[in-house]
């Protein structure tokens, strides 16, 4: 049978990615302390191809994903060697994207519950040089600064979502990205709080006011202490609860 | 060229609808005061299918959509009609969302600025039977009863949707409806706040806790007092400050 | 502490759900033949709210989906009771959406590859009366007769989704439906296809060509067989591929 | 009234952006040919924000996005001088995207319907220099080489998106670029097709076979023959009408 993808090309076009996204598995992850975590992962798997080769072959990258099972940073350089082995390309790139979850105890009662964080792992492999990122989407409560100095009571709050992407030389677990978060917010969410922890949350909340300003830049100035943490970027969305639409700010640190 | 479409079909099988859907158009809508209202539709068009036919004319749906352009209640009936008779059905069935568009005013400093509302219109011909439902998902701010009442300072607030939908028996206004759900929230969201404009709203939804189940029963007493609403739904979701999942309460009025 | 939750309310409005959604968990669910399936559900729980009560207790709709482990139609049934006594209501909601995973051999070659499909579990207890629904969204391909008849050469194709939600009397697997709807359509797709497999899908299709109706109709004809499935709907939605807009179809078979 | 955002900020963190995003408003575009566009526009505004200032007005990007009427590419970059003047910023940014509409006539009968592309605006004023991108996302079909290589008969296709974004010294129309990528897919996709139409997409298609690779490739020669553009990225995004996973492909163009 013809193998129409492995023809000679003559556009003299080099593609700088392609391969498959949109594909759903189920993936097991390492927990610094609480057994594996089973969660489903939406895949990205892309190679570079020569501008001399017509196509790459599609179903060998589901053939390698197939193949993962326990994800750990070591395992997916590998997995991208293999990539690029299999396919004869130079670069080879997986992106994943996968809600994680972290059990949290409730401020006062310390009721224990699950909350749902989006996280993504970001690897490539460029000839030898290999980056890896992850990114956690961590949401808080910000309550605004400006609205409770000048109102004689109460103060606007609402959910946030900070955004912290690193490039690390050392493994970070997603547990640490959350803390630091949480601990310069206004307050953290939980799943489950009683009463005595809900009067907590709006104490704390209002005692810490935050402008989506003021929470990128105490999370930056954090992940600018930490040594393995090569480059950085700090995105946070304020889904305002004055207005239809919303505030953010993002904050880039690259390395050197 | 053969018709394949207008095949007899043996299978028995009545299908309820059979049409597109996701077809993007630019509508002119009608609006009480500010003249007429540019805004681009999601549409779906559907007719039933008797059991003796094999398929419908997909083609003839985007005609008929091509004929349309200021949009008025008598005219979709018109439409349905159309439809009908072009794809000799016994029904028909029209559903547009859209976003909508209100000029508000800031309610201390009177500024005025545009806030955006996702808003729908369904519509239906069973027979000679024309139903038509509209409605209008309308943000606005709710603070919590209980966190105000437990807590020492502070109340957490957020921004929630409340979702109406009204079968009427003659014309309501979109305004109408935001206006009602406005007035029984916490407090309205808006575009543009200057910093008087921010104290107000603050200090107003905290002077108004609202859960979402008390906003629902408030917004659904005033609909219950329009005479010319036979049937509707009020459905309100709450984007939690304080909690990464969110909450909702839904109350049904049924004809009759 | 204040529970302001439980304050007497004389607004006089039932309320037909209250409760909390997108909540995500991990979930494991038993599988016909391949052990314990891990995947990732989002949630809405919700019960009903008697007129002269203010609002429910949302931290307890938490409380309870903690609980849950392994998903069982007769154990949700029981997580019902559970929420029905604990919130003082006289029904109880669930819904869960997930993707469910299935192992397909390649057709030709026989390799085997996971494929992800969208399904959902969607159950009630009003009063004492237990419904239980299931869903899938099957992925299959269409290959239109009218193109392929009209044309001296090729039919456009392309990917359309058939969800089917049934209420049974008796357990019925997810695998049951996808088989169903796979052997419907013009060809079941995959996840890993090798050039024999290819070439066989490709003629496979172009063999079978069907409408939109025609698939909605040939599942139809299946389910009604089926005994123990009381009520039944089906929606199949295509991606057409010549279109930016798509093509539905729908049937619905109620009870008695 | 305190100006909280104005206080001076000791934490020496400059933030790349901060501003608003997910406002909708109604914009209208010129066409190259049949006069003014009416859409919607979502659109992020944003600036640059000096280690020194606590936050940004917020309020103020509302003010200006009010004054947009009619979007040419020199006001956009008269509204970001604004905007960097009224912050005190050095840079400035607006990102729209927006549904754009185009004519097209039938391939054989000529009937004319409008078929809706995605398109976005991006635009930056970093210090004095101005960079302006636009972005189109093109709806096509792809038929695959290798199946109909392969098989005897028929070949898998399915609806693409290729998504186009140039920087250009000059102005560019989305027609132009609307048109570039359907004479280079395996055939343009319509609204409104009638049978001989149907007839012609089929077969033109099943002559016309494209990888994901092959479209990126033939879009990127064209583009590169066009001197006004500076820069450029071509992504394409096969909807797999085999799998249930996409495949894609990119190339990117940089200055110089």
């Amino acid at each position: 049978m013809k193998d129409v993808q492995s023809e000679r090309d003559t556009r003299g076009v080099y593609l700088n990615r392609v391969g498959i996204e949109d594909l759903r598995i189920p993936i097991t992850l390492k927990t610094p302390s609480s057994g594996p975590l089973n969660t489903v992962a939406e895949v990205r798997l892309a190679v570079d191809l020569p501008a001399e080769e017509r196509g790459t072959h599609m179903s060998r990258f589901v053939e390698i994903i197939n193949e993962i099972e326990i994800l750990k940073p070591h395992k997916i350089e590998g997995v991208l060697e293999h990539l690029k082995e299999r396919l004869g390309s130079k670069s080879a790139f997986l992106d994943m994207t996968f809600p994680y979850f972290i059990k949290k105890k409730a401020p006062v009662t310390g009721i224990e519950s699950l909350i749902d964080i989006d996280c993504a792992i970001n690897a490539e492999l460029i000839g030898e040089d290999f980056s890896f990122f992850i990114t956690s989407s961590v949401p808080v409560t910000t309550l605004c600064p400006c609205s409770k100095e000048i109102s004689d009571r109460g103060a606007h709050n609402q959910k946030a979502i900070a955004t912290i992407t690193i490039k690390s030389s050392s493994l970070i677990w997603y547990e640490e990205l959350v803390e630091l978060v949480e601990r310069n917010a206004s307050c953290p969410v939980y799943s489950l709080l009683k009463r005595p922890d809900e009067k907590f949350v709006t104490e704390s909340a209002y005692d810490n006011p935050k402008f989506v300003e003021d929470l990128t830049r105490d999370i930056y100035k954090e992940l600018e202490k930490i040594e393995e943490i090569e480059e950085f970027e700090v995105y946070v969305k304020s889904f305002e609860s004055i207005h239809n639409h919303n505030a953010f700010a993002l904050a880039i640190k690259k390395e050197g």
